[in-house]
Order: C-alpha cells, then structure tokens, then sequence
C-alpha cells in the first residue's frame, strides 16, 4: 500500500492504515529468530517499511562471532522435528530472510544501552546491522506503526 | 467505537482510534495462554475485531489431539497456586474464553509455514481454526491494529 | 510530538502517528523487566502518554514484599555479565526507570482478573501501582496506540 493509498483508506474508513512494522528483538532462544525472519521478510516484500531493533540477549546473534540461539527447554524435545521439518520444507534460515527485508529496505538498528552493557562497538556487529541507536530513536521511528515485541 | 465514531474522535484529535487487535499466538507454554484468551474474549466483547495468528509451538495445542502445555521452567513452583486461585475465581479456560470470541466474531488462521514444517493440514487442526494462512495475508489483516506478539 | 503536530503528519502523509505507548508486562523473568523500565522511560520522556498493564507472574514483582525475578535458564550463564554490565554503565535498575517514567505521567495498571486469581488486593501491591483494572478498560486505554506484549 503507497502512502497515498493508506491515505485515501484512512480517510474512507476512519481506520487509520499503516505502511510499517517495527519488532524489538529481544528474547534471545532459537525459536524467536524464526518470527523476526519471517516478519521481517514479509513485510518487506509487501512494500512496508520493516524497522528492527535488537536488544537484550539476542545481540549476541548479531555479533562478528555469533552465539548459536539455543531452544528454551520446554520445547528441546521438540527441536530437532522442528529443524528437520525447516529443511525438509527449504524454509530459510533466520538470517537468510532477515537478509531478504534487507535487500528490500529494512533496516535492523542495535540498542545502545544494551551494546554498552555487553561492551560491544559498532565493529562488532555483523553486515546484518545498521546503526547503533538508542531506545528513544527508535520509540521516534516506529510511531504510528505496528509494533512486535519478539 | 463504531467506524465513524473512530474516524470523528480521529479528525478531532488527530490521534488515530483504531478496532482491531491482532495477536500473534508464538509461544506454546502454558502460561501465555491466558492472554491470548483474556485479550481476545475482551476485545471481542468489547466489539473490537480480533485476528489471532497461530505459529510456533503453539501450534501443536490447537490440533486434534492437542499437546497440553508446559509452564515454563522458571515459573512452575507457582503453577498450581495459578491454578486453583482460577478456579476458584472462576476463570474460563483459554480456550473457552476463545471461543466466546469466537462466537463474537474473532478470527483464528494458523501459519501455513509452520504448519509446512510441523506437517499439519487444515484437517489436523480443531474447530478453534478457522484457515490456514500466510505471514504476508496476516500483516495485511493487521494492518492499523494493535498488535500483541505473544 | 503534540497532538497538533501528529494531526499535522497524519493530514499531511496519512500515515498515523500516535502519541502513546502501551505496555502489557506479562513475563514475569528478571531480564523482561529492562524493556519495561527503558520503553517505559523513554516513551515517558519524549512526551509520550504510557499506560503499563502488569498482569501474569510479573505481578509479583509489583507487590510490597516482591519476589526477585529469575533469569531465564537459557541465560543464566549470561546474567552476571549483564549485571556487571549494567553497574558499570550507570544504567538504572528497572524499577528506577519505572518511576522517573511515571514522574512524567506513566501510569502502571495492574489486571484485576489476575489480582483475584493470585488472591492479591490494591492495598497488597507497592507504589509503582496507580490502579487494578480490567483488561477491557485497558484495551480502550491502549487504542491507536503501539502495543508491545513483554
């Protein structure tokens, strides 16, 4: 939907109509990558714009040397049906569609507070991150949109 | 709020007013069942529109022989506290209070990726689901909604 | 931004924007409780309106003999790091943001289904509550607002 589309939407309806999703990134276990990829490259590929921040423990995904997520433990049993299942249906990687919304415009921004704590720079992230920003930049960037909480 | 008292409290103040929630149902332990349930009963009560969109492990408790949920790990010393204060307060199951959204109007799709991976069809699943969807036809619904992701 | 001035970007983009933040803080594990306290203060700070429901085990950290939350085991490893961390960075505890936030007019509802269910009265929590509510009169608070379920 184009600016203007939503626009003539809003004004037909009352139902204000958005062109963007934003999602805090911030459980860190495996499953979680699995929403933020799929959202993310969604998204994207309808033409919104896709606004991710990454905080808490899922920074260490986002690292030169990545932490490998790990499944919650309620759902270890689960896990490996689960990858296979991913394989079996060439369902990509996290990563993959993540890089995907990229391609299409999205932008991926770390949390300053969060890299300060962990004692991580700008140059410790990997391609998949954009910026550095803190958590009022981006309350500023996703008004009026869509919010996940991941 | 009706469409048209949306769109007069939205000209007058120019904060948009909205009647929809989506909810997009990720997490399949116990605990956060109750919110998918108490948001959607009230909401719908409150005529509201309410989309839910199934995906993750929740998935396997929305099929025929459904797994029951697990409380997770750090929580479990008070499931049974939980349990019996809503029983003797009276409180619907989640799956009963999502069927009196239903029968208001709510929605319930189920993610067809995931529903590709875990090899579920539309035929596995119980009468809470009412198709089988995708990401992108789900962002689309959402649009200019609150969103929970649960 | 003023209301005037959101009225201004909505006429003039027909993209919403909204002027409010609404919280459900559901997860009761010690590391949800940062998010909190940053969008909390943050929102609060940029002259956002920010409406807090607390409902789920992270009630317990609302009462006057709180229970001190638990990290989640998949980063119980990590937590001391992120501790440190966050003393040597000066970064205020979540419970300190929360009030500098409702200094600025943040207000924290507590869900009154859940109040029951725990067996727990207004009197019983601290002064970070204003009130117990339902989650009906929470979603009229929060509509047009973005959402984010922790």
């Amino acid at each position: 939907m184009t600016m203007v589309e939503a626009a003539t939407v809003a004004e037909a309806t009352g139902i204000p109509t958005t062109n963007m999703i934003s999602i805090v990134m911030f459980s860190g276990t495996a499953d979680k990558f699995i929403p933020l990829g799929v959202l993310a490259q969604a998204g994207a590929a309808m033409g919104m714009d896709v606004e991710v921040f990454v905080t808490g423990f899922a920074l260490m995904a986002f690292t030169k040397q990545p932490k490998e997520p790990q499944f919650p433990a309620e759902f270890a049993a689960m896990a490996p049906a689960l990858m296979q299942g991913m394989q079996a249906n060439n369902v990509a990687s996290w990563d993959t569609m993540l890089r995907q919304a990229k391609e299409l415009g999205a932008k991926v921004h770390v949390c300053s507070m969060m890299s300060g704590v962990m004692g991580l720079k700008l140059e410790d992230y990997n391609d998949l991150v954009d910026d550095v920003v803190g958590a009022a930049t981006f309350l500023e960037t996703a008004r009026g949109g869509e919010t996940f909480f991941i």
